[in-house]
């Protein structure tokens, strides 16, 4: 991988910060989040700022360019992968390591007294330009607002803004009416004594109007806002997106069956001033949620007084606790996504040998194999097929330049997931097809100690998912060794494959308790730099556990594996695990074969079905 | 126990709420916090004004009185203390539990429109005043500072401020010398680009200067403040106290050797004014440190451009580390400590059986024996002494009225500590003199797992106490129980028996990470209401561990017992422990033998030796 070269685009950057046309005075300093107006983590190519400038393309990074420094900021699953797609011109910044300054620290550090630091309000969330914005002041400088985006001023040839088809999800799939949402919504409001409701993040507004699209890659959302009032909906889309006369139906946009289920749709751009309008209109004590990361821009419309920052919106909440047509929809799709992986698995095993498999041609066949699946729409994320050194970039995407061959030698990591009408999956699995040497099964085998402590936990109703992040690590930390990411994350359902507001990280506190109904993924790794990587990867499914005891009747809670892929036990050093590891590891295996089993059987798949009763012997 | 009648009290606190001799306009609603100025935790007769107020005295409160309303928020250590201390008067909030509204919350829902709330700002943190005076503007109301304190008001016989005789620690004691001590402290400023360095928390201010005190029982400090400069120190204290010439001579009051180590000694009371002095005199990019949680009035004082508000000065941080001859010091006291406890237990099991222990004549002996050994100073906290259903009560002290007698038939929990000249001790046992039930056998052994889970965990440097907390209840939370208290908090050497910055508790996540030389305890719990209590308690050091691997050389870490007491074999299930658990429990116990036995062979205290010898049998 050869990094991008970005000397001439600097200058131009460097000169559009100086250039009165776009910024009243000159700005010594500017800030590229990696994000769009809806704060999307996965985002349009129209969006893609940050690594046209840079060139880094991972799914998390913020970029500073000053006069003379362009600094990246990102996380541990991109140290490598960011210094391989950046040159000279910039520098890396490795965040969670001590030594590493925040971005405002370091900005305090470089800029001239007095500077100017530029963003764009659309951009930049309203929590992180409060923070800035006051670490700036504090120091001297001053944090603005600069309407025009200069990236775009540079990029002669963005791309235009998609406006795909949207597709109408049926209640056999979303289980609730978007009008029981809208009513359940205005009840949290009339609860909180909220008169009004922005929202901003696509993946709420699709799950609200049970209406889906394919504005962004792998995420099947669409460009749009919505500003709910007790009696109004308004909805911010490409109106020539609102032509099908389903849709319109759908949304009874020409005849509303009452009053205040009527929805008024407006054009994509209008949010700004309509939303300027409302807050006109506001009485003294009307009250306005907006999530804390929705835009600067958006957020500030709303007078103080009038505005009630959230760190969850309802809409995140109700979304997160899946309810049972998703839920089952979530099986279904986990089912069908095992039986593609299954096949791939039995493939690759004899195809490696051969040595006619690459990265990139065993994560096109695992997309082949998944798109013969009934309701496949996409997938959800690109596909992370790594051999070797490459499985130990975090998020490594294999391209033509770095694609390694599949060998019997090596360590392969797969992490894939797709969409289907019915549920979103995301499963990574770790495997060696020819003999792992027994380091590389230690450190797997500690992977997976650390998956089935998640996965097996039983805990009190009302706990955070970060106070289980410690359960995955304690394995692999008793030995010296770590993993330099959380250990999970909320996954929607025919939604993005990264949801709030639960998680398994240490890197929050503020995630929400786990309920019953929400769905993250368990996925531990250790990560060898040049040498391998190791990933065990369930989604999981929060359910009620019933322990002996209930202490203050608070009822207890546990997690069900969805996906229901073997976990490879040629990588296991079966001594290391403890007998109840091993119970869970052959449950696991019996529900995979009895499951799985049964759908490879119905589609006829004989090879894959081998394998799966092959794969899922158990151990002792 | 029989509530403090308080509604002749109430009737005067709201007569003063809106007497215009300390409130310019009536406020309907009065924020009593437990503290002092200095923001302790532990606090002096005359600052416990929410005990007086309410007839709650736990640790831990906040009183809110309306015109209509009285009510108490405390956390679960106090459920049941506080409701058995406060008359009908008071309504009691659970903090922790779902249900119970925040204090701004439940003042919102309350308070009439356009409300006054006041609140003294000498005892209000910064943080918190922030914090509610925000919630409370953006719902209409105001936080208004009272300057008298009406308690005060109210309080006819309300005791003098301590003013206690000032005792120097010694190099032999303290380590390092109060110079390095502001030497390091002005590198830290320097580092930081900070000019001014206000102290409020009276241990940092104790611990600096190597001085104890005991103006506050159980804790070795002095009511002072102190100002830092780069070239300046000054002193806020009775200045009766400094007379005695050693004193004198140890702060070099008279001939400083250095300029820059010239103390300027100043009454208690003139910390306000001198501040203001000084910050009238800042130049314009002057910065002055002071911790969040110092008192609102003297955060004030500092305009905000000169204000760095900090979550943990470098005094609290630097204290938190201890140096070798504090972790010596600290090392010693637990062995005298282990003395004591291993004489109080052969004594208990003689003396039981007669009929004639008691809660408090347990206490009282554990308190005699520890001040045989040398260089007692006293009790570190109120002894906890608590048989069958008083020990559900986590931070129960026996009371004449609640004083139950010791029995063979009934579970015994103690927790107990004491202050030496070299170190400070915490330590908690649960024992039974009789034979304990199956099922307090069981919970006793998901606490014992769940203690020696954090105790034996090897985890990265770097890693913060409340990523440990999980491991502590795992065990319990399997079936289905749990404990509503953090697991450990930071241990001062002959200072404060709770101290920041770091421990290991689910409810807070701005811990600063553990280091080698912190000492913190581990005290996990379980409490059955109505029933009995169990809690094991050990002082430990955090020390360097040398696992198998060292992942990107970030050295990893590890626990070592300094509390060096047996703990009840009897007690535990042993068919519930795994082998490393019992090779934990047979290893803890030879060191236990080793080190105290030697000790109570030098004291010739026979019997105590005989009742170690037995109960350090290994377990199999």
């Amino acid at each position: 991988m050869s990094p991008k070269i970005t000397g001439e685009l600097l200058r131009l950057l460097r000169n559009a910060m100086r250039n009165c046309k776009y910024v009243s005075e000159p700005i010594q300093a500017y800030i590229i989040p990696s994000g769009d107006a809806h704060q999307s983590e996965y985002i349009a190519p129209c969006d893609c700022r940050r690594e046209f400038i840079s060139g880094f393309n991972g799914s998390a990074g913020t970029a500073i360019v000053t006069e003379q420094h362009a600094a990246m900021w990102t996380d541990g699953r991109y140290f490598l992968q960011a210094s391989q797609q950046m040159d000279n011109n910039w520098t890396l910044m490795k965040m969670g390591l001590k030594e590493t300054p925040s971005q405002e620290d370091w900005l305090i550090s470089v800029l001239p007294e007095n500077s100017k630091v530029g963003v764009d309000p659309w951009i930049i969330a309203a929590d992180q330009w409060k923070h800035m914005s006051k670490a700036l002041s504090s120091a001297g400088h001053s944090l603005v607002a600069v309407q025009d985006n200069l990236i775009d001023v540079v990029w002669t040839d963005r791309p235009e803004r998609a406006s795909s088809q949207l597709r109408i999800l049926g209640l056999e799939h979303a289980g609730v009416s978007w009008q029981d949402k809208v009513t359940a919504l205005r009840g949290k409001m009339a609860e909180r004594k909220i008169n009004w409701f922005v929202a901003t993040a696509l993946d709420e507004i699709a799950w609200l109007f049970n209406l889906r699209g394919a504005d962004i890659e792998y995420n099947p959302v669409f460009f749009a806002y919505t500003i709910l009032g007790m009696n109004s909906i308004r909805l911010f889309v490409d109106l020539k997106r609102l032509s099908d006369p389903a849709l319109r139906d759908h949304l009874q946009l020409d005849s509303p069956s009452k009053a205040d289920m009527s929805i008024q749709t407006f054009p994509y751009e209008s949010v700004y001033t309509e939303l300027q309008a409302i807050c006109a209109a506001l009485g003294p004590k009307d009250k306005v949620w907006i999530c804390d990361k929705a835009s600067c821009c958006l957020t500030q419309v709303i007078a103080k007084p009038h505005r009630t920052p959230i760190p969850y919106t309802p809409l995140c909440l109700a979304k997160a606790v899946k309810n049972p047509t998703e839920i089952q929809g979530m099986k279904l799709a986990h089912i069908k996504d095992a039986v593609a992986l299954c096949e791939l698995f039995a493939w690759l095993e004899k195809e490696i040998p051969k040595g006619t498999v690459t990265e990139i041609s065993a994560a096109d066949k695992a997309e082949e194999l998944r798109s013969q699946q009934k309701d496949f729409v996409g997938l959800s994320f690109p596909t992370i097929s790594g051999v070797g050194p490459n499985a130990a970039i975090i998020h490594y995407g294999p391209l033509p330049e770095t694609n390694r061959t599949l060998t019997v030698n090596e360590v392969y990591l797969i992490d894939s997931g797709a969409q289907y009408i019915d549920g979103t999956t995301d499963v990574t699995r770790t495997m060696h097809f020819g003999t792992p040497s027994a380091y590389e099964k230690e450190c797997f085998t500690y992977v997976l100690k650390g998956h089935i402590a998640v996965s097996a936990a039983i805990f009190p109703n009302g706990t955070k998912g970060h106070l289980l992040d410690s359960f995955a690590r304690a394995a692999l930390w008793e030995s010296g060794l770590d993993y330099l990411h959380g250990t999970g994350h909320g996954v929607g359902c025919f939604l993005n494959v990264h949801e709030g507001p639960c998680g398994i990280s240490y890197k929050t506190f503020a995630d929400e308790p786990l309920e019953a109904g929400m769905i993250v993924s368990d996925e531990p790794g250790y990560y060898e730099e040049g040498s391998f990587g190791i990933r065990v990867e369930n989604v999981v499914l929060v359910v009620p556990a019933k322990p002996k005891y209930n202490y203050r009747n608070r009822g207890s809670l546990t997690f069900e594996p969805l996906t229901l892929v073997p976990i490879q036990v040629k990588m296991m050093s079966t001594e290391l695990l403890t007998q109840r590891e091993r119970d869970w590891v052959n449950e696991y295996h019996r529900k995979c074969r009895e499951v799985v089993g049964a759908e490879l059987e119905r589609q006829g798949r004989k090879q894959a079905l081998e394998w799966l009763i092959r794969e899922t012997q158990p151990i002792v």
